[in-house]
């Protein structure tokens, strides 16, 4: 596959700078697998990126292929690669464990010690073609569709977060209402919640589309919100709290309002530490909070195969925005807009 | 409320001989309630006793009022009962638990050792009025209709069984479907199992009901059975097996078709002891069996209201056959005849 | 029994004023039962409530009879009561349940929405004789010592941290060495946990006992301990932090030295909201906080049972300090000096 | 390292035909490893290969080199091997997993469908060396005795079933009192059982045995057992039944014993299917049954370095019988013997 491809290239440490150019291919290390791309979508972290904020100075050395989310096909083995075989249909987690940790010896290589990020810490897939250990490829079923295919690696963070959790026919409250937190309200009315609290602040676009994919209720991250979740739950409270919003307020808002011996099962990351009223929050309430972080590596992806296959999910309206690759400055602006749910490139013109 | 009621006694110690009788409608006890029965449901436990089979001769002493599922309304409260109040809508779980072994003492009051089942150790509800401890009340939400707040006894062993196993996203066999397996289907369907695998028998009218309640598949429990599986899950097998038959064959097959370190989720009951090749189908598999008796008290209540409220789940097409209670012997053929889903009894004339 | 009884009684809203006074013997309601008190023990919350601290003016309405912790023989049951007979050895779950919260029905009483807690909201057990709901008794093994028994309720918040946790083999960390830290470090020792820190402040009397109760290593919680616990678990981390300070300072600490996909189990009281780094370390690290609060019931107490008749634990070296009832000041200033382990009350004479 | 070694070779399909040959010293492939033997275990398994019973003629191959338990030091590295040093001092998991079914992609490896295990489906340790995929090796702490790091695959047996229950305080029967069962004495005493009831059947030196290493009770499994447990545990059962006989008298005596929700974790092998009261024993009784196979990988692992060398449990008695590697047909008769714990082999001369 000697040649070259275009790549949307970050190429220096500053806001922007991602420029659109023809690179060499990547080869294929031996246990590695190189996939054409055929869609990718956009990441909020690819918007941390983008706009150079601090977590990407601090992490980020360009220049960089960016993108995780992507689905494609292998074309070409490394010299010992066996697991995959050229023309499966794949796609991929970005996290590449080491292995060697005691997490990845244990089960837990969503934490591993020393991950490597594809599009963060190594060439990603926003390009025509991608490199990737063998182990880190899933082969998708036939009959997934594409854009569904490419929007797993945050699907996966929905479910790992709902399955931490027991959710069918219980009370559960979803704070944060970004593409993951709308895939989350979508995933917990196909499994059947007792009921689902949409809860999100000022983006009216994405307060409609919770609604739209099942939420009973849309509400505010608000003062008020104790006092209605009590009163539509006949004062037991929730059992489970979805934290994907990444602010402060919502993570305690959402211990007031869960039960005791409920569950907090926190995805969001946020800017700084803050106060918690550890005592009276988590510790008399007999409340437990779960950090949650990647996708277990493989069973998630497992999972998520049976539910995007089994026909009792629809996340297509997720997906909102589609581009051309040679688009990806315009699909970048919608993504940052917030006027969006997923935004997908499609890599090939005709597509 | 001195006075009579009519009642389906079971008066002999023989096969049918239930008369419709007008009795002394009985008295609450200090602890106990009174609850006027407006639906009731004809569960297999009933035929077993109508047809005085080894396990009726047994276990059951006539003169008795069957019947454990129903739904009414609170009457009148023993002197010291104070969980409930008149008017409230409620059906109640059937097993009396002595609350002092333990069992009862560690949250696994399902499996008490001196349980006495209502319709089965004392009077049950094919009467119009019935007496229960306060405790085994559980209030209806208003908006659940009759028919479904009836069932909820046998609809709570299928809830106990699926979520004792890990249902979403997963493969799922089914075997038995009678009203517990259809229910287990509907119920599989609605937390989104990847698929869905109903194994049933001969019975044409129900294979027919697991199909239009939402099996993916529907086999039959024969030889060749692990080979369909093995092909429509590309061979790694169905995650978790819930056996509702009863059919030793059933059971054994449940064991060849599971994947190693999945589970067999049994609630099916045996007519007497069977061979099993525990060595190579449990032990080399690294499988579990587990045994599923009643429902969790009163976890799997909760979760049930939440399920049947949600509108995520629809079990009217379960609920075939309507009859008065005057009409109680032709229901009682009609259960037996395998030719239904739920029968159902309306209590009142006018209903 | 009608008579007097000697009881310590907070007579009025302020530090100290704790008087030994003639008080009628109170008589059981139908559900109660009676219990002369042979034993009892002071607990830090008995100390709160002696000092009049804020929690204390919040919640107590004196005139009180304190103390939860005691063992005692039955000496009269309410006319209702069955569970227990006359004679019996007994200790006592303090956390009276409501019976009928969310928490309550589905097997989380230990967290119930309407507890009530003897000698805080109703007299307790710093007195000749106490009643109590007959649920809340506890028949304890004949060869259970009383300076044993007596402790059940403080050792039963060891038992559920520990074992909210998974210690064998394990390594983990206990922050906060009074009497409830210290028996959990004879505890992991008891279950061989693989390494166990013990953690302190300044305390030289309390470091020097974990180090006789079993602790691997005993440590201050200063800036420097992630490093010695880096260096003593090969860079691993603690698989279990078990934090009973009630420090902020050791909870942070805590989440520092925890590995990813560890768990921390905080039963510690913290004065006040504090900061807390939840991005880095809980979300990204995969780690869970468990809140735990009194025990579970009664699982926790029959597991007490098994662990203190065993052979295999030996909780002894606690008992600090005995006093005869009538000297219950001079126990509680031993209690508030630091220098004790556990403090128990004689309350018969010649004991 | 070319050049030859001793090896205890099966040369031919027959009882016996174990013969010490030198023979080539094998090559590590890219990743694997060359390890040098120090020590070395017999198992059950090698005794079966020895008798050349119905299951090794369907399974073996001579010539084999047999052995999967041993410790020793790395002394060749295969040229992309990087999880290990040379002068590693090792043991070694005997499964090695294919890494790309189901089980071994989430977490399960252990019942991995196309596993291979040394000393059955490739050479082994009964040799001077042996090489092994680099991933297989398990460092071990520099203060773990030989003996006791040779015995880890089988102690790791012992591991995984006693952790698949919640011993801790808890009321356990322990079933066959091989050396897997009698490690598993040792370990439940170790984790603070509750009661340890250890039951064999008629061989007096491991009932001896097995009350040295701390049962309680060491009960013979007869018709008289239930009756026997039932008034040691004042009719409460126990809670966990260790099932290691491989009896099927044994795992249906287990099956009476265990108390309803109670679980029954089965280690041991059955020469044929056999008749059980799944209705009575499992159903109604609420219990599971859980097939354990293999050690967790690599779970078990680190949890058996933690134990081992936490110096609360000592499994020093369990090694009975030192030969010198040259001692093997000798070794191997006093294993069949029956009047033995563990046998241990020397590689070296002057060990």
């Amino acid at each position: 596959m000697a040649g070259t491809m275009l790549a949307a290239v970050k190429t220096k440490p500053q806001s922007g700078a991602v420029e659109l150019l023809q690179v060499p291919t990547p080869a294929p290390k031996p246990h590695e697998v190189l996939v054409r791309v055929k869609i990718a979508s956009i990441c909020g972290t690819d918007v941390h990126i983008y706009d150079w904020d601090e977590w990407a100075q601090a992490r980020i050395r360009p220049p960089l292929i960016q993108g995780h989310e992507f689905a494609g096909e292998v074309v070409e083995l490394g010299k010992e690669a066996s697991l995959v075989n050229v023309g499966d249909y794949v796609s991929a987690e970005g996290h590449i464990a080491c292995n060697t940790c005691y997490q990845c010896r244990t089960g837990n290589a969503h934490v591993c010690r020393n991950v490597q990020i594809i599009g963060v810490d190594r060439d990603g897939a926003f390009a025509e073609y991608v490199t990737l250990p063998e182990e880190n490829l899933v082969v998708n079923p036939a009959n997934l569709p594409l854009e569904m295919a490419t929007i797993q690696d945050p699907f996966g963070n929905a479910v790992q977060t709902v399955f931490s959790a027991d959710v069918p026919g219980n009370y559960v409250a979803i704070f944060g209402l970004g593409p993951i937190g709308l895939m989350t309200v979508a995933l917990c009315r196909a499994v059947a919640a007792g009921k689902i609290f949409a809860i999100g602040h000022r983006n009216e676009y994405r307060l409609k589309m919770a609604e739209k994919l099942g939420a009973d209720y849309v509400l505010r991250s608000d003062a008020g919100l104790p006092e209605a979740i009590d009163r539509e739950t006949e004062g037991r409270g929730v059992d489970h709290v979805l934290e994907m919003s990444g602010s402060p307020e919502a993570f305690n808002l959402g211990l007031k309002i869960v039960r005791p011996a409920g569950g907090v099962h926190v995805l969001g990351i946020y800017p700084e530490p803050f106060s918690v009223d550890v005592s009276s929050d988590i510790v008399t309430k007999g409340v437990s909070v779960h950090g949650i972080h990647g996708r277990l590596m493989y069973e998630t992806w497992y999972r998520m195969a049976g539910l995007l296959t089994s026909g009792r999910l629809d996340l297509a309206p997720i997906i909102t925005h589609r581009f051309a690759f040679k688009d990806f400055p315009e699909a970048m602006e919608v993504m940052k807009s917030g006027r969006a749910g997923k935004v997908v490139l499609y890599m090939e013109e005709g597509a």
